[in-house]
């Protein structure tokens, strides 16, 4: 039993949910949680918005991310996997957990269904629940020694192609050592978090979040064995672009298009992590066969 | 045994070679062709230019594709596969067979290299060969009811979203019957000649030059199970752009970009094939061999 | 439209299912059959034994399988897609075609409910159908110059190492070229049938059924770019053994253990080839899609 | 630099070499470790016996691999990486630390060609190396609650059915919590060092020896997305056949065939690891790309 929360900031993404629908969920929520002896604030961009872009007055307070990282102690994200992961990018630096509820669809990291919340929440709330933590990727971009581009990324950092030109060149090492020149679509560097998305189509492994390591997946790489590999995360990797043209890289959702001959993306562990919390009981492997449908079709 | 060769045309791309080179290697070759008694043209791109662009007077009568492919009863190319297939695709319509010479790299299809033409071509010059027929993509793109695009391909086509945006989703159907939606980094519908090209690196398997069907590989699927499927090539494939931005279609080397929801590639088999002449004794089985290097470290 | 069905024989399996239910299913099929004007026999390993293993007086003959190949115009096979394989293999030399129902889990080739038969089948009696054709594999072991074994597979011929002994090395050849020498855990050769099964899991890709190919998967392969290839059916395969302990072969559900160094298994087509009839509409990529769930998750 | 070694074991399988060669082998090496100022002893069932099957006098003293685990500060194998993994397995729990030389082909961990290991032991007897740590698999057999095998394991453990049996089912826990109930061939868990031998063979990926986790890899899993997973090696990994026929337990090389329904397969991190030594400047992204063939026809 951890110590229970006071300062409780309620995050969604509602873009494409009915207003009407959407203020029902929030007061519910809201209203609930005050129940349970929460101070509740709104966060901005969550908030129901005037025709002039400005928040509404309501009857919560309304933070921007970086107020509720330093006035709250618990953040409770209302959507999908990707408003979660945005929303633990921002707040990594500040500690503040994260609980995650779904609208229907079970995500990665939402895992708590909307129906339920109620029952699910007030052991957490009180302090009971599992404590999962997620690396995050600390990017830069190097052009003629000069920092162009920083990023953060809890999924992963994807350098490729454009879409009407042939392969990039990649000349990839690890704490200065060389790994490889790959010649590929692209590639992709994910954490464990990340391993379950894109580099999992890409054909890479899955990735227990406590492994401290991130998977480099090459996507369609012309040799053959060129398989994916599981690097430490203790140590900086370059990605450097030594062939092809029209070559971008994509932190998250962020990207940057144009990189050139000589541009290096570096990749490191950042400081931060990100704290999911779960409740009681839960199993990273339960969430998986969910969403792989493991029990399908089998005994 | 088939009937000699008499009119051969000779073709090679030489742009990263020295003039001084590049015409010692014409001219030896022209030389032994007509030594066997064959007339010699040369294909127009690949004889000298001068600095106007236009071919110098040469030995050789120049000659166009389309003049070789109604003059010529044999091509011989000089260069990589890529040339190779290039010629093939514009001679297809012809009948006109190809011999193809590698200088230095072995490639799929150009299997003769430069050191031993004079001992390989003597007996496929006097009618002794083995003959590789290959099928070729007739592709077209419409877009409200018009066709907006025509190309052909040897190797793929291909269908891909744009460098920094998210997947595209395509709907596939084969004959007017739905194969599937699939949404994806992109869609490779390959040849057997293609087979062992990008298809290959996007985990697609190998198709013997006489399979009369095309490889569908999915790059990248969301869906796990979204697997490689063989196709017959007797059917019409179309593949429509339902979702994603950015997408672009490609075809063997020529790029459609900026593909639209509800745009339509359809892809059948060429009413013409392209014929491939190898030396007596030739398999396909032992280019993919050395090409995959299938004989290093075992027994 | 062809002409109508009269001899109709009921094959089912219910080894698993208690009598009761399947005298019901039976009688309830046939009482239906004969309502639609035709002659019912049983196959006879279907119909009810007594303590003996006799069949017992039926209303109606009970034939065996050959039988039924001499006298009958359909089968209608009640059960899974093993069932329906396994008399496809022994009717196809008399081109006696097969309806499968399936008793609640769709299966590839069994693709009528048992709840909707009745509405499914009047057409199809009466001539109404889609007709779908398989190639069927006729193998042979070859050991010192004589056949030591011999066997027909719908789905698939592997030749595959032992329990506890390493790799097996395997020399494949086609149409007396080598293909490969390949060490692995052992190599599948697969019809499109077959594709969907074993081989899919492998790593191969899915061939539709009118494709004229196998396809070669190997199973954990040493060499990394030993991937799947399809290979005409035209000309015969050879599987040698040329290293490795305690081989075995399996043909479809038979196998033929300890394989000696130096014994061939030889791949063929069969002449004959199975039919299996569809309702009208009937697509194999609609059941592609319901078996490997591709639909769900997606738009 | 660390503390220069003194008391040397020379360690070596020669089966397939005559024994002339040996000899020579062995006392050219011998002698140079002794210039080098250390004390070396011969590895008992590496030195030359009689027909008796005892060792012959010798120069040099002779120990079992315990002995040398007790008297000696560094081992010396000269071979292939089955004899170094062997020999590390065995050391382990004594922590004498290995170098290893190859006998013309280069190894994962048998680094050092036997042309060079003059100049390149040398500094390393000297004390300056790099260090090199793999972690070991500690794994017992349960069986109605008794321990009925234990074994360790540089490579990995592998669960598999039958040669003539079909799919194995596996249930696999890890620290209590279920992943997932698997039909497949079998199960591949490897450390860091066996994911560059089978189970890359099987789809996994590579992990660098520093990760602290197992790769799970499915081998022919009957569900598609039953696709390779990293699990942290803090925790007991369980392995309980649930289905299937003739499962048999693979350690290495040690076997045990036969296991039950209801036995388990218990996987742990041993707590010694085994050490190896390289050259000053070693990577082991080096010896990937070597091995791999990553330089070939690539830029």
């Amino acid at each position: 039993m951890h110590a229970p929360f006071r300062h409780v900031a309620l995050i969604g993404k509602y873009q494409a949910t009915a207003a009407r629908e959407r203020d029902a969920v929030i007061e519910g929520i809201a209203a609930f949680l005050e129940s349970r002896g929460c101070v509740v604030v709104l966060e901005r961009s969550s908030a129901e918005c005037g025709e002039d872009g400005v928040p509404r007055a309501s009857r919560w307070p309304v933070l921007t991310v970086p107020e509720i990282g330093e006035q709250c102690d618990l953040g409770l994200v209302v959507g999908g996997d990707g408003t979660m992961l945005g929303i633990g990018r921002q707040l990594a630096r500040y500690g503040v957990p994260l609980i995650g509820i779904n609208r229907g669809r079970l995500g990665f990291v939402t895992d708590i269904p909307l129906e339920h919340y109620e029952a699910t929440l007030t052991p957490m709330l009180a302090g009971d629940y599992e404590e999962d933590h997620r690396s995050l990727i600390q990017a830069r971009v190097m052009r003629a020694g000069e920092v162009v581009f920083t990023a953060q990324a809890m999924n992963d950092v994807v350098v490729n192609r454009g879409a009407t030109s042939g392969m990039v060149e990649l000349r990839v090492s690890v704490g200065g050592h060389l790994v490889a020149n790959q010649r590929a679509d692209g590639l992709i560097i994910a954490t464990p978090t990340g391993s379950t998305a894109y580099a999992l189509s890409a054909g890479g492994p899955m990735l227990h979040p406590s492994i401290p390591g991130w998977v480099m997946v090459p996507i369609a790489p012309h040799t053959l064995s060129n398989r994916p590999i599981l690097l430490p995360d203790a140590e900086e990797i370059s990605v450097e672009v030594v062939g092809g043209r029209d070559a971008s890289a994509n932190f998250d959702m962020q990207s940057l298009a144009s990189l050139a001959h000589g541009d290096q993306v570096l990749v490191r562990r950042s400081e931060h992590r990100v704290r999911f919390l779960h409740p009681r009981g839960w199993s990273y492997f339960d969430t998986l066969r969910k969403k792989l449908h493991w029990n399908e079709g089998g005994s």
